[in-house]
């Protein structure tokens, strides 16, 4: 075996003990949220077979997909004229027959493949909650991963807006317990963006409009007029798009105003689905207000709001920290055909996702983490000589006994030593038994925080540690 | 998109939602034993450099490795010359340039790799645990993925015997804790393996020796016989060997009485190392006897235990569930050299694993699951009407707030189809509000399995499901 100087793949990481800690923090505050309301867990396999995953993800996100080689002979099916590049096309000649299997790009093509599968055991609605690492071979760059996990949460086979109010819920609640006080949860609808073109009734065509309003955070009002102009809107339907995305007031408030202004600009009133929109998002807050929701000052009717419109055809949620500058931490809409790509047509479903690595880092910005998210040993037993380390070994069996993470320094070496040591690992407590204690069955207990010093007895020592 | 059959690959599994719950118990269990013992959680990267993994597994491991793809043109090196298979190695020549990265195969090359980046930043003795999955291209077969996890625990930077000893407390403790009472420890010593070929006095090789004592479960003492004597064993050395195994009484009895035919059979006394296995188990128990360990029933000096004897230089373990037919659960023991492979020589450390799949196997076989490993909702808010709907909402609201997961139905469908629901979902409580028992401000409870309905106040109904 040749020497080497080790390394981790471009866009990868370890994560040591502290980092652990708290995203195991962040992890248990999001599952017991989930759980609280009745969301189960469900856990699928890291490799998928590449017929589920290609296709799913558009033609960019198949180029994303890390892919396995075949194991053994890999090239059995590969010819020399397989490689023959003149048409440009060897790679996607010869890649189904070197790899089958994928990794994960996402947990919600897994829950879609998932539901198919066991649609004959499962109970809809199944309501199921996935936190799992994904994997993207994008170009690594600052809080961008080539691994990170998702946290998701989705009820399939149910329409009722319900669980729309229960994601609001479930993100507020999530936000409150990290200590995240300044955000905004924004919502829209996908039927109040259908409006919103209806009533620009321009010919030029709907998801170039919604593709430019998607933007207007990064490219302001004067580029989302551009960008429409060039794809065939008209200077009038320009300004008559910021005058409805304008509206303001109360979150009823706007949902009057938009239903004035689109029966103003004649938005047919009698397709089964006009301005449901709307009417789905009022009852959604007709929900929160049952629900003696408090924090309706967070939650804010954003009609530009459209997510990656392919794909939602209901509510689409997102959220926003204020007082750090990072993109969203979450977001998720409901969608009406989640199973349809795996022959289940008519699957709907709502549903939502955290980014943990966006909420740890606010958190570390903010400086929210608690203490108690750096789980660590608690007490270190100070290792006098063999014989004080026997006599110690009791003590330390009645500490864990009692809950308390701990352990002895295992080798009889010098105190500063050992001191270093618990300080290194955040050990808060030191526990010292040499021989004048240990004659009169004590112990030294310092807190090295305070270096605050105590002579105490076990009982006492337990008291303080427990 | 065409429409498919969706499947997940060969040797994957799902894990619905109660397998998850069962599965995190044990997790729980496990990880809590090892905080509770200062260990401090590692979690690094799936993907990892071929280059950190290749050659550290053996051939048949090099051959088990997932490879990934290389993102983008993976054909850009390769030649039509490297695909001309006359000599039979076009597969090993294309790897390198197709493939640079794979998937984790353990986490013991992983944690070394770790150790050897971070060794100017790490407090030595530095004690990790590392609960992740690690993919092996093996053949499946029942029993044995291609995905599964494995929960590590290893300490590096010390010798001290006290790690040895609480390895012992840690897998009584897991064991315990599950409910597994019937298990055996056992525990052997490279150098009581070295010493038991010195008495032996034989030309014959020394790993020959190892290889054939670690079959001796499987192929038994003639079967051990015969390839000792196709080995160049002489029969007399064989018949001694077995001499040697067979000695009985208790943990340090056995010590004794191999001490004894030790000198007897000459092995020499003056080598450094000279019966430093037998001395060291002997330092082991002394740990365990001031510790207060109280299953020295459980607890076996076995000196036919080998388990890949390349590996480990000093103390070696293994437990047997006894009343369920399965391999180890656990394993582990003592290494010299974790870290040479990366320039980093010396690392002594000693680690020990649980197999998660077959822990849950024995639980299941035997029945041991409490009923709190489901975790689940708890109780299911019946969905009469809207108006009753919205009325609820608020009691909805307050069992989360303390803390029973709790769902309404999201429909106000039938009231057998809402039960059902509640049953397929295992959740044990249903609550009930009519419009009787709303005239009334009060809830009828039901308990699913004993069919108990008792009608109460929202308090009494906090009281008991809190």
């Amino acid at each position: 075996m040749s020497v080497q100087k080790p390394s981790i793949p471009k866009g990868t990481r370890d994560f040591g003990p502290a980092v652990v800690a708290r995203r195991n923090y962040i992890f248990g505050i999001i599952r017991r949220t989930f759980e609280k309301f009745g969301y189960a867990p469900l856990e699928t396999p890291t490799l998928e077979n590449l017929s589920v995953l290609t296709g799913k993800y558009g033609d960019e996100g198949d180029q994303l997909l890390f892919k396995v080689l075949n194991s053994g002979d890999f090239l059995k099916d590969v010819t020399v004229e397989d490689l023959q590049n003149e048409d440009g096309k060897a790679t996607r000649r010869v890649l189904p027959k070197v790899a089958e299997k994928g990794l994960r790009y996402d947990l919600t093509v897994p829950f879609a493949r998932y539901v198919v599968m066991n649609r004959g055991t499962l109970t809809f609605p199944f309501k199921r909650y996935q936190i799992q690492p994904v994997w993207r071979a994008d170009r690594p760059q600052r809080g961008r991963y080539r691994e990170f996990y998702q946290c998701d949460a989705d009820v399939v086979g149910t329409d009722s807006l319900l669980c729309e109010a229960e994601i609001v819920l479930m993100m507020s609640e999530v936000l409150n317990a990290l200590g995240l006080t300044d955000y905004t949860i924004k919502i829209n609808h996908r039927g109040v963006l259908r409006n919103i073109y209806q009533a620009l009734g321009s010919e030029a065509r709907e998801t170039d409009l919604f593709v430019a309003i998607d933007k207007l955070d990064k490219i302001g009002r004067d580029g989302v007029t551009k960008e429409l102009l060039e794809r065939g809107f008209s200077a009038a339907a320009a300004e008559q798009l910021f005058g409805l995305l304008a509206v303001e007031g109360s979150f009823t408030n706007k949902l009057d105003k938009l239903r004035t202004a689109f029966g103003a600009a004649q938005v047919p009133t009698d397709a089964p689905d006009a301005y449901k929109g709307l009417q789905e998002l009022g009852q959604v807050v007709d929900f929160l207000t049952s629900f003696g929701f408090e924090q309706f000052e967070r939650l804010e009717f954003d009609p530009t709001l459209a997510r990656g419109l392919s794909y939602y055809t209901g509510c689409i949620f997102e959220i926003k920290i204020n007082n750090v500058n990072m993109g969203s931490v979450s977001g998720g809409g409901r969608y009406d055909n989640l199973t349809g790509a795996f022959g289940l047509p008519g699957v709907s479903g709502v549903g939502f996702s955290f980014g943990v690595d966006r909420l740890y880092d606010c958190l570390e910005e903010l400086q929210l983490f608690p203490e108690s998210a750096a789980a660590t040993t608690r007490c270190l037993l100070t290792n006098f000589d063999a014989e004080g380390m026997r006599q110690l070994l009791p003590v330390l069996r009645e500490l864990r006994a009692a809950g308390v993470p701990s352990e002895m320094y295992p080798e009889s070496k010098k105190l500063a030593q050992q001191f270093k040591y618990a300080d290194a690992k955040g050990i808060p407590y030191v526990l010292i038994q040499g021989p004048e204690e240990r004659a009169a069955g004590q112990f030294k207990l310092k807190e090295l925080r305070t270096g605050e010093e105590k002579t105490l007895t076990l009982a006492e020592v337990l008291a303080t540690l427990a």
